[in-house]
């Protein structure tokens, strides 16, 4: 039987203590249900006596009924304070007040952080471990010990290290967990100072490490094979400073690879999901080279590589996508030559050929429109349309004679409509027309803020000739990236809408200088992509 | 004498192979010249047989006189095709007329790659190692050999792997590079198969490995410590899927806390500035969290953690940030509890203490704008003035009456002027008006964009009145972050504005569903900002 390893997340409370993080109740309530969704074993959630929007979502749990399917919370905080009574200590006493079944406590390892830091004798230190494990103990079913800066007081003064396990061990803990506090160690002294608190304890060791030098993910994994049988991280890395242990990458790394047990083998495909989720939540973008679950993580763009993958997946991935939810994506650029874009572009056009005349003319248009900066790694239905455009394809739709906005500050407007947009399109579609005489159309709308009033003007302008089409187009995404941000106010920007009709997918982008022109752009290939994957169903290849 | 590790980067050929990158020939020489004034040994600088942009960039270095101080450059190309002599085929040929003094070579050392991806038979493989090598060890000072898929072919059939590398050695290869391409493999995996080619080969071995499962750091770590004596990766860690291994972190580790010999020991402290205008050269945001050179790397939130490391920075620092040019931070929010705010808002306002009522207040307020979308970290200049109108500190200056913008498509407007701003502010300043009568300003500008006119429009309604001020003041950056962007055109949206007056830099922020609105409060706290920073300097711990 695979050997079982716990996963201890920390997201709602390390992982609050990254720049730019700050959760509501609510956010903390739905990351928790995700993460127990997942089979993580323990869930630690803050640390009642130091915030009080902490005990709110203890209570939730706790007296609300709301309850989690596999995994425990666990209320963190630390050892008593020195020359009091541990029952004494309210930050303590929060702990049992949370109604949390078990806790997390931590302690300090190091003789330096004792003596200079706490400013308590080394004994004291080691009673306050003792005596708060012990306290605890009476009253909740699990107590972990986290010893703090255990690496680097291990290697300061081993000795010291060794008795502030021994402390919590005699206190009653049920698992010694090594801190990486600092996140400066090494994987081999990891290997290490782990396997030598493997041998001396009989209690379980776990493994809680920080990515200042970038191998946090590394460590954790290297103290499984040194014996731990915890790990303790946050889900996607967020944390103080360079972030913690990145629980996505080592629960696949140790599971799928090692064939430890760690979380719910059925669940493993919604790794990816899990993450983008909490992400959402948190309100920060994903890392998009994110070890398996990132957006690029398994995206190709060597021209020789994309070949291969066609040949054989295994060849250039070191796991089957699939397996944690992700997918396999082709960039089309430069880089991965012809041969990719060439096949989506013939499954449009099916007598073009690598070296035909059209097809250098599309590498042109790529090329120089990329100068310009635009991207159509995420956004192919633009590039589906300038291609159209560059063959000289007609099919005409519509085109804008002009638009202009009038938009005013938000206190002299009424509530949130504080821009009139209006505008002249030009429908020139043959099925509409009579006699190829193009039909003029003013709209206007009104609306918040100038993009929002042209939305909605063009939709207007547009209602009588395709409201089939155009009605249940939902944007779901908008983007706007500053190109040259130290042009200030006249910064070149790239917005980058996604579109939906319930069935297809598809994103369209804009540049300029002027943000509403950008959006402009995106906004009016986004309808125009529409009305074409309509009509010649194969272009659905440049949605999603 | 410390033990000297060559580093070798490939930001310019393997960098080039991750999403959204693509550099101009410019580009890439701007950033062979940030890692030649760093010490890097080796800069692989793309493949002049499938890129001719490449060879232009060769053409610079060596005919246009433009030269490096230390680095070398490398082309990089692949084994000759099969069934040819090397002399013959065109893509070898190319490495030759780049002109770079020193090549790498990548060949097939997985078996499976070779039969089943390359389509040759092992012993064919081996030729074209070897041949590939041995002609190009005519032409060339240094030719070196990347061992595709090395560690993965070790494990399917090690005598194979092996006997690529005697392929290599036998045509004169001067680097044996190990490879773990598709970034699969542990550090206890490397460290044991790096071992093993360093006692069995006499020649330099190389360790090339890949991010995707965030073990590259680690993994190239370990082979230095089982003997390699070569790092080859990407400086900020741009790569294919999740990237190549990342040397800024790999630099700082071996050299700061191993004693290895890398770079230059006096431009460890550019490695900060170095990583980040390499960002900035490839137009991607520097990972905020980055090991040592992260914008967080040095960022502390938890009060009790801001705490200690104002006792003594060793507590909760791996490494003194500036030996890498970085610079500790620490932040301001609910979590980091009551003391850092009260350090700064103290500086202002002397009086104030923890528990006065004017302080509860300012948490209070911090707290609730946190709540709209606001962040204060990035914008502590914002903060200030909050913290001004919180506590009723009337030290009037301006406020906005009215603004009232008329945009138009840029077809129809003239050049890059489609955008009028009227503007009407109020000015209250005591010291400019009589009996305190406020003067009303109308003021029109035109612009490349709403944001634009706005600007320049505001800075004409200001400048009979604070022209001094005003005139050096300059817009360093401009972001645009989209915090619900599923409400599509009316998702509200916070821009950050970072200002200089050449002496003091100082950031606000403004956040509304209308980017318009949000653009101009951060560019009204701006000004306003250093009008008061001017009339009390004690505002300058807001700046930086």
């Amino acid at each position: 039987m695979a050997k079982k390893i716990t996963i201890f997340d920390s997201t709602l409370r390390d992982g609050a203590q990254a720049e730019g993080i700050s959760f509501s109740v609510q956010d903390k309530i739905k990351i928790a249900r995700a993460l127990d969704g997942l089979g993580v074993d323990y869930i630690e959630a803050g640390n009642p006596g130091s915030n009080p929007k902490d005990l709110e979502f203890f209570r939730h749990f706790t007296e609300s009924g709301g309850s989690l399917g596999h995994a425990k919370l666990i209320a963190f905080g630390s050892t008593r304070r020195k020359g009091i009574l541990a029952k004494d200590d309210a930050n303590v006493r929060a702990l049992l007040e949370s109604g949390a079944g078990a806790a997390c406590i931590f302690g300090k390892s190091w003789d330096f952080h004792v003596t200079d830091i706490l400013g308590a004798t080394l004994e004291e230190n080691l009673a306050m471990i003792r005596d708060t494990i012990a306290f605890l103990k009476e009253n909740m079913a699990e107590v972990m010990f986290d010893a703090e800066h255990f690496f680097d007081g291990y290697k300061n003064n081993p000795e010291y290290a060794f008795a502030s396990l021994r402390a919590a061990a005699d206190g009653g803990a049920d698992v010694l967990v090594l801190c990486d506090t600092n996140g400066g160690c090494f994987p081999s002294e990891i290997f290490e100072i782990v396997q030598k608190v493997v041998e001396e304890f009989k209690i379980p060791v776990g493994i809680h490490t920080h990515n200042d030098c970038e191998m946090a993910v590394a460590n954790s994994i290297v103290a499984v094979e040194a014996g731990a049988t915890q790990v303790q991280g946050t889900f996607t890395g967020f944390g103080e400073r360079c972030g913690n242990a990145n629980l996505s990458a080592i629960i696949p790394g140790l599971q799928l690879k090692k064939g430890y047990d760690c979380i719910f083998p059925e669940t493993m495909a919604s790794l990816t999901v899990v993450a983008r989720e909490i992400s959402e939540i948190a309100n920060v973008s994903l890392n998009k080279r994110a070890a398996y679950v990132g957006q690029t993580a398994f995206a190709h763009k060597g021209g020789m590589h994309i070949d291969a993958v066609a040949k054989n997946p295994h060849s250039f991935e070191h796991i089957n996508p699939e397996k944690v939810g992700n997918a396999r994506r082709n960039l089309m650029s430069e880089v991965s030559g012809r041969s990719t874009l060439l096949k989506k572009v013939q499954q449009v056009y099916p007598k073009l050929t690598r070296d035909s005349a059209e097809m250098g003319k599309i590498m042109e248009k790529l090329k120089e429109q990329e100068h310009k900066g635009y991207q159509f790694e995420g956004a192919e239905s633009s590039f589906a349309l300038k291609i159209r455009k560059a063959l000289g394809d007609t099919c005409p739709l519509f085109e804008l004679v002009y638009f202009k906005i009038i938009s005013e500050d938000m206190a002299s407007a009424s509530q949130s409509i504080n821009a009139t947009a209006v505008l002249k399109i030009s429908v020139e579609d043959e099925k509409l027309t009579k006699d190829g005489e193009p039909i003029h159309v003013i709209a206007a709308e009104e609306g918040n803020g100038p993009v929002n009033a042209l939305d909605k003007a063009l939709r207007k302008a547009l209602e009588n000739f395709y409201n089939d089409q155009i009605k249940n187009i939902r944007l779901t995404d908008y983007k706007v990236r500053v190109l040259d941000s130290n042009n200030a106010t006249e910064s070149k920007v790239r917005v980058l809408i996604e579109s939906t009709d319930g069935v297809h997918t598809w994103s369209t982008v804009g540049v300029s200088p002027n943000v509403v022109e950008a959006s402009w752009e995106a906004l009016m290939d986004s309808i125009k992509f529409k009305l074409i994957m309509d009509r010649y169903t194969k272009y659905a290849v440049f949605a999603y």
